[in-house]
């Protein structure tokens, strides 16, 4: 195959707390060839996380070669999607609790290896950019990209333009205040969206909801162990009808629904598009939470906007920094 | 003069719920020629208040002219900020609690009797422009503006430009929910900003703080009147020292200071410029406001931001309108 039919490819790697994911896809999004996940261990340091970083993209070269045809040369860069805050411009993380890391330069340590131009970018800026390129927001004007996991991110395209600022605290919606008396979150502040309707936070509710009571199915879902119960636990038994479990997630529901109706009432979004193990939950969390949206956000801001889940499950952050990667070489997603 | 050596100038006109503020303005914002205040009288109808509207403008051009011996031929334009929402496109209003107003068509209006072309826009979009262009908020990229007075109003400057959305909710900030189950709104919500934060919120949670009891001289200076509590009685109040009062404003600090802590972790702006009635309360409540903003808010978006009030009280609004009129006219500020 002469090198210049070949399309052009770029690398995403999507670096969490738990997980690295990455995959290979044509610069143009139109061929995406799978991904690859393997856990994180940062426990191990940021060298031996780079050593595996670096592994997993020679890798997916090597397997979108022998797939395709193309020769390496084809390979123009690689996006990557780190937990923040970044400095974009000089390609490092500046600190992040789940990796341990301060000040890492991430872009130029993978860079060095892999002998390709390499971009970072916000995690959660890549899960709303992937899911506005080539999922479920796709086509929208102003968008609210949010993960609900771990912790709780956000992204935003305003204008049709992912919204960056130098400090890169933008799109922090987990820790906006629903409620100024409320919980303590692990931030530091009081009544953040984060302390009621994170995973972690979700469980927690759960597990005081019970009482220490023992008639609810989540009790049996862990053998007793309630230290097991997770946010996952309580989507399966909300779904199984377990009655604690459907308050808990309709709870769930309302915080979430106070937090994006604040969003609507701001910007006025055409699509809030919802990422992470949250999405799990299915209608049993989306429909309690676009009921509270439609009571709390004024009539016009609803009527412009659809609230839906990401549809691109555990891809989102890998399309989103090729997205990245393509906007900040050339400008375009 | 000849003809075209005269600057080109615009009628900026700020239509509130109590007051029509009207000026004239070079179009370069070099030459502020005054403002004119007269009441709206809105229980007289839109065809009174259009008439109001009109004779102000003719007058201001009236004097501009014997002011600077400028020709009519160089007034090019007048731009209106409006309570909204409006629909920009078609210059209605679309619904106005404040005026009563549903779907009037208040640029037509204004133009068939002035022979000139008008622009509207949001009256708080109005303030926050005219305070990025001629204020305190001026050299920002990134700018929150918010107007509290009667109601709590806000304006986004966003990657340097006026974020405007075709629904035209955007920028609602009163409207965000900062305790879910907290006060109820006039917008019929709980728990908003608004419910906390303005003028008659501040007076109302003032009557509730002194227990119907008489050691605050709050109550003297109402004469033991209390339905005549305003919120500029409770700065004044303040300021003198009074502990009552002090209580309230710091409280009032404290809400506030969560909704813009709020927009800090959303935004990360360089500027949140706040303008209307409470900038009377000073340092009284600016001082507490910036220490919460500073507990809750990120501390990377808390250094990038300056939290100001604005520096054109009773004018932002004309100043911005005719910011506003030269940007959907000629794309510029």
């Amino acid at each position: 195959m002469p090198k210049s039919k070949s399309p052009r490819y770029v690398i995403g790697v999507d670096l969490g707390g738990t997980n690295i994911v990455v995959g290979a896809m044509t610069e143009d999004g139109a061929s995406d060839l799978g991904t690859r996940s393997e856990p994180t261990r940062s426990d191990q340091g940021a060298d031996a996380v780079v050593e595996r970083i670096v592994r997993m993209i020679e890798l997916a070269i090597t397997e979108a070669m022998a797939a395709t045809g193309a020769k390496r040369a084809h390979f123009v860069g690689v996006g990557v999607g780190a937990p923040g805050p970044l400095d974009r411009a000089r390609g490092v993380v500046l600190t992040t609790p789940n990796l341990g890391w301060q000040n890492f330069p991430l872009r130029d340590a993978i860079s060095e290896r892999v002998q390709l131009p390499v971009k970072l970018d916000n995690d959660a800026n890549c899960a709303t950019l992937g899911e506005w390129w080539l999922g479920a927001a796709k086509g929208g004007r102003n968008v609210v990209g949010m993960t609900i996991g771990t912790g709780i991110g956000g992204g935003l395209i305003l204008d049709g333009r992912l919204y960056h600022v130098s400090s890169d605290i933008a799109g922090e919606i987990g820790h906006t205040t629903i409620d100024v008396t409320g919980r303590r979150c692990k931030c530091g502040n009081y009544g953040c969206l984060e302390a009621y309707a994170s995973g972690p936070s979700i469980a927690e509710r759960a597990r005081e909801a019970m009482h220490g009571e023992h008639d609810s199915i989540m009790y049996t879902l862990v053998d007793g162990e309630m230290e097991r119960l997770t946010a996952a636990i309580v989507y399966d038994a909300a779904k199984k009808g377990d009655g604690t479990a459907l308050e808990v997630v309709r709870e769930t529901a309302r915080f979430l629904g106070a937090g994006i109706a604040n969003l609507l009432n701001i910007f006025n979004p055409d699509v809030v598009v919802i990422a992470g193990g949250v999405t799990q939950a299915g209608e049993t969390l989306f429909d309690p939470l676009r009921r509270e949206v439609r009571k709390r956000a004024f009539a016009a801001a609803v009527a412009a906007c659809r609230i839906v889940p990401g549809s691109l499950p555990g891809n989102a952050g890998v399309v989103g920094a090729v997205a990245s990667f393509n906007q900040q070489t050339r400008g375009v997603a």
